[in-house]
């Protein structure tokens, strides 16, 4: 059975992006200090390309967590900088022309769009008809695997608040951001039933891991 | 030098007490959770007259934490639930006979009051003339030791804001409580200055240390 996953890092004060995000500044002022954990484990520079690389617990936590994903659905902000109409269609994400997903990416947006293959084994598909849709194809596309969530907060927050999220890895950070995109907020109350069943840290990064209750 | 230290549990979702807070509730809905990494250890069960409890990561940080502090200073919503004048006096906070400071503590608040001396060494002073002249008086008092703020949000974000801080343990908990009192909100920016020293964890408690840079 697929079940739909969160990874996300947060800031101690809580944000998983900081503020004024622009499309020079993608995941906002500090932001990037974020994810600063994950750019040293080997596993993240074999999603990348690159060799050598940290093991250890962080790398462990990471490469787990790649291995049982099939599916991704982000949300339109976090494919891009671009409102309302897709325009020339020239945007093709944040990532280069091997983005790090190498796997099916479900796009929430408003605004049709034709597949977007990329190398490694990314293909963006623009989803018009909502979050349950998004999912639906997602899992589908998953097989086997699981569905994972990557951000922004608004679509984490949507399918928090839809009751559809089964599994949720929190990375926090130490970095203080001070302003900028709340993972906890808007949920109308508390997101209920989820359990922690491990906390392990890193001097760089706690990794609190939440299950639904059975 | 004397300095000031924070010393805060905080849930995963960044609240330092739950929603509702009341006379019968004084951590609001679900917050004595926050707390429930303390109450195990050999240094709370000391603290509070008992015998036994666990000994290490957390205990160790609880109990390193205890033995630098000479005085606390805390808001008056910490200190009890009333409101306005201090009326017959006859609230003595909400810890008993033997609060388990065992130090001067220092409340904040606009109605003057005189000094109440409880059992194991615990005097709480109501003052009145703002969080500067609290600081200078429970500096006075700690001596060689450290001022600790204990809570609750409104007064630890006063000190943030005034840049009076030096040190703050962050203790973040897996509980998720959906609502209640930010720490992190209202500092018009962020805190700015920490480095974050430290970050280890039990299955309990992510302990992260800041202290202010150089």
């Amino acid at each position: 059975m697929t079940k739909v996953r969160f990874t996300i890092t947060m800031s101690v004060d809580g944000y998983i992006a900081g503020p004024e995000q622009s499309a020079e500044d993608p995941l906002g002022k500090g932001g990037l200090a974020l994810h600063e954990w994950v750019f040293p484990t080997r596993s993240f520079r074999e999603m990348t390309g690159e060799d050598g690389g940290d093991t250890g617990l962080d790398d462990e936590r990471l490469r787990a967590w790649n291995a049982g994903i099939g599916a991704h659905i982000m949300g339109r902000n976090m494919f891009g900088p671009i409102r309302g109409d897709w325009g020339d269609e020239s945007w093709r994400g944040w990532w280069g022309d091997e983005p790090p997903y190498h796997a099916p990416v479900f796009v929430l947006t408003h605004h049709a769009r034709e597949p977007l293959e990329m190398e490694g084994g990314t293909t963006f598909h623009f989803v018009t008809d909502g979050i349950e849709a998004a999912l639906e194809r997602a899992a589908d596309a998953a097989g086997d695997k699981d569905v994972a969530i990557p951000g922004g907060a608004s679509t984490a927050q949507q399918y928090l608040r839809a009751g559809l999220v089964d599994e949720m890895d929190l990375h926090v950070v130490p970095v203080i951001l001070g302003g900028g995109e709340r993972l906890f907020a808007n949920l109308d109350g508390r997101p209920s039933g989820f359990e922690c069943v491990e906390l392990v840290s890193s001097p760089a990064v706690a990794h609190f891991r939440y299950v639904k209750g059975g």
